[in-house]
């Protein structure tokens, strides 16, 4: 079998999934064609992964096929938009059927439990890189964004947080145990919260997903909202099996660790008593927007340097 | 400068240029938002370019901001689509204050010339990789397919041909003649066919754009379409320079060799003569579709072997 003919038999499947009034044309043509409902607009979001950057060198196909698509969706949960189609830009070294086997199904996992489709791509050769761009859908307007921070609102974040930083160094584990694997799963498969960003269209004031770390993203929505915040670090989770591993470094992980993708987001106080016990639930408040700039820490503070530069987000 | 405020630096011009009506929330935020007029629907294509695969290692950053988008934008043209705007996942070995202005120069002309503006992006350290996402507008149900060549059609292209493909053999040359110059420019600087595309928007039956070479992207139409074709080789379009500098290797070049970023459309004979003069002068026939398939040329064809195996098009 040739080699555009494995591209093909490994990638149709996950575009054969696409609902077809919302996209008319799938892969194989100069475009893919994508309809909107009525009064909604499209969220979208490109998110590259390079081999040895951003991902150990050999990582497991399966693996990175759902990361490669997890990263990207997540962009979709943070804005409460509900995921349509995504494009694959796949840069590879050769066509090996083993890897794109694997890496397939991991794409195709995700793309299930996501509820995602293919709609087209480029596979070109080259140095390992995965660029995914993912397709949402927004009722007009009804967005979230970093923007919308305002004084007195609540700072939440969901789940817990610094599982994925510190899996990185148990990836080289050969025989992980029950702790190491609980905190692994965090780093190989994120789960975006797609469902809570949904829920929370109409009632958090801003929100963002939480990939290069608490601090880091919680100071890009400080910035776009033009506020600041009181956090209270203590009040921060923490995934009980991190803490047995990492003990006081728990909490440093938590605030600068990336790659967790959880929300971070902000609700008037109101609103968050009003939230139906379900979602409250997946929530916890660890502090509130102030009007002064700048991201104030309480409680024990542990020693971090959470400002680095980086590349990031373009304009 | 940082390397973040750097990129941002270059690139928001790029932002800045969008039409807010149609793109309410551009870079900076999870995901920007496009929004659609009633009655369109969205066009949309990824192509990657990797250094020393799809352009010379050290090729000049300004040239290559320009293909970059250029290659993109051509599959809107080949569908018939208005250009609105595109994402940029970029992945650099390092932040270079030369080269990105250069880039961004190069991708900030093309986008004046092709009406497009940047909507978002990701930027990533890694092996110089450019994946390009281009958003266009279509009416509903409008755009010309591949899939829509019918027996009887005439098979024409736009421009000429070969060009691009010679163009690889000056590359390294120090000081260009004025016929080297004038091939040099079609890979350096390509012009889609957006006007002639949307143009023919309800007139062509299918169209392609020409990347791979016209022999191996005409396949892809007939495939599509179900139908075969009669070639008369020597009916297909020659640049005078091409002529000059390659001789009798022209045509082969013509046939097979790609980047030439012009467009292969089929149409119905009466609509053809119908054209208004703007647009037929634009287009040459070369050949006809058949109900058997298969690729047939005739007249004085080059010993060449258009077919090969190919990375390409997702499934």
């Amino acid at each position: 079998m040739g080699e555009f003919e494995l591209i093909r038999t490994y990638f149709k499947p996950l575009a054969d999934r696409a609902n077809r009034d919302q996209l008319p044309l799938g892969p194989g043509d100069d475009c893919a064609i994508q309809r909107l409902e009525p009064g909604h607009d499209l969220a979208f979001s490109v998110d590259t992964l390079v081999e040895g950057v951003h991902f150990p060198v050999g990582y497991e196909p399966e693996k990175l096929g759902w990361r490669a698509l997890a990263v990207a969706v997540s962009d979709l949960a943070a804005m409460g938009a509900e995921p349509a189609c995504f494009t694959l830009a796949l840069t590879l070294p050769d066509a090996d059927a083993g890897w794109l086997a694997g890496f397939a199904s991991g794409l195709s996992r995700a793309g299930q439990a996501f509820g995602i489709a293919l709609a087209g791509g480029d596979t070109t050769r080259g140095p390992l890189t995965i660029s995914v761009q993912v397709h949402g859908l927004v009722a007009r307007s009804a967005e979230i964004r970093r923007s919308g921070a305002r004084s007195g609102d609540f700072v939440c974040v969901s789940g817990t947080l610094g599982a994925a930083g510190a899996a990185l160094d148990y990836l080289p584990e050969p025989a992980p145990g029950p702790d190491q694997l609980a905190v692994l799963s965090r780093y190989h498969f994120p789960e975006p919260r797609l469902a809570l960003g949904q829920s929370l269209v109409g009632l958090a004031s801003a929100a963002i997903d939480i990939s290069d770390g608490l601090l880091a993203d919680l100071t890009h929505l400080l910035e776009a909202s033009g506020v600041g915040a009181d956090i209270d670090v203590e009040k921060v989770p923490l995934m009980p099996e991190l803490v047995v591993l990492k003990g006081d470094d728990a909490r440093r992980l938590a605030l600068t660790s990336g790659d967790d993708y959880e929300l971070c987001v902000t609700m008037a106080p109101k609103i968050y008593e009003a939230l139906c016990e379900d979602v409250r639930r997946e929530l916890t408040v660890i502090g509130v927007i102030t009007p002064e700039p700048g991201l104030r820490l309480a409680g024990c503070v542990p020693d971090a340097a959470p400002g680095y530069d980086h590349f990031g987000r373009l304009a």
